[in-house]
């Protein structure tokens, strides 16, 4: 597994996790991502690289936009990469990296409730992602829900917001 | 490390993680843990049983204490414990159970600020040390900033709160 | 003015003051009101009867319920009612009672955000409501944004999302 | 009473309202005001000048640091104004400040849990101890749990944390 301080990137994609709500439309929107603010929250001493890749919805994520978050993988110099996600199609980008990728841990995690909002569990998702970043063998892998899945056996249940073996 | 699902013992000792604000006498004291609730809200889906031991600032921790705290790892049917404890003197629990105890992964982790109160480390230590307990092989561990760190190798930097290898 | 402790209705009729989160769908809907946990926030002694007329956004709300938030303004044995209430067609419901009502104190309020998510301006606006009702003359008014606007003169700035005199 | 957008002064003088927690050494401590974050929460609009006192204990107030107070109302070019302050000896400030002045409307108002935590009447009590400052006339008044008393008919119950007429 990673020896202590070994570097991490996170790729941020957008999903719930980085929603907020526009009091003026009443609608859920991107702005920022808040995850340096997350970090300093959990007063995280890991030495991050932070990547905006771009902030989406994953419904509307295009086989385009997860050739792009793959190619962010293969490029990172770094061998431990954590990627923010939407939750309604992780499984799909996870599946993507998974046949490509088996030289880096890849870790994807997302949020069921906005950050921005109370009673998230991003903050939650975000400290057990990074730490299965550090400690998983080689592999891509969705953390969610407290659990590890590897991204051959995993599945979104729509009906609980649970993430499951398939 | 531990297949998906694999049974884990929480066990609560106190600490600044479940310490609440008394405001008719302006002191910080205990009453029951926020654990469950802060596993809701990381919609933690992992099987869980958790155990008070005792609530108590970790300052004020007797040897007897910690003789109690490592009777129920070596009681505990499960082989992955998550004790939360006090940062002040969590590195010398963690000594005292890393020389008795091998065949278990114990993971000890806490808060600089109640959880009960904004700007908490507290839920993203939580979804840290949960990950670490059912990724490390057996050892005593401390999960803290995000990182973790052998028993035998780490200490609590008292100027800046954090914590660090020897 | 009120003497003190004179009894005060509620009238709950939802907007954005009450909207929750599904976490399933991703949209924002009505659950039960969270006035007595706000009122419990505040530590309030006043005397409170609580009545949940309707949850339902503003912009839904037709001639008839309108109506009917009128009919329970009368019929409420107190004389000082406090109503919270979608902010985008606040003004209109001050209209109807404002033309109707002259022997009581009525005060609308509502929030910009949810109370339920982070950054609400709910707690402070019903803070803020629950004195003008205390302590303004019989009238019907609209409390936002810490001012109070007498229903003859006052609009939403649909722009800023800030309450205004015409 | 108050004209709509009338001016209005706040004088900071401290209080478990803007207390905060040190991580380091476990105390509370004082460090900048909160007001102008909770304003901008409760998307306040009225026209308001901030001067920040002292930023003490109101146990630890002497005879000085209440003359202080009593100058800075005097002084204040404003006839509407709102003080925050410790609810130890805020009942003995209203003294002070009564006995003095009749030419203004002055409300104190402070906090039993601090802003900077979770669960804090702070923002309640900011709300609706402006409403009190627009609405009531000259006096000298404390606005706490959503009611307003009179200085000459006010204490604290030390028992139940809250404010009663005497």
């Amino acid at each position: 597994m990673a020896k202590p301080n070994m570097k991490i990137r996170i790729l941020i994609t957008g999903g719930t996790f980085d929603k907020e709500y526009d009091e003026i439309n009443g609608k859920l929107f991107f702005k920022d991502t808040h995850i340096q603010e997350m970090l300093r929250l959990g007063r995280c001493r890991l030495d991050i690289q932070i990547q905006t890749v771009m902030m989406i919805d994953s419904l509307d994520m295009s086989q385009e936009d997860r050739q792009l978050i793959l190619q962010n993988c293969k490029d990172a110099p770094e061998d431990r990469i954590l990627i923010t996600h939407g939750t309604d199609t992780m499984a799909e980008t996870a599946a993507v990296l998974g046949k490509e990728v088996n030289n880096k841990t890849i870790v994807l995690t997302g949020a069921m409730i906005p950050y921005a909002f109370g009673s998230s569990d991003g903050l939650f998702n975000l400290g057990s992602a990074l730490s299965f970043v550090q400690a998983l063998p080689h592999g891509v892998y969705i953390a969610m829900n407290g659990r590890y899945f590897s991204w051959s056996n995993v599945r979104k249940n729509r009906q609980t917001g649970t993430f499951e073996e398939m």
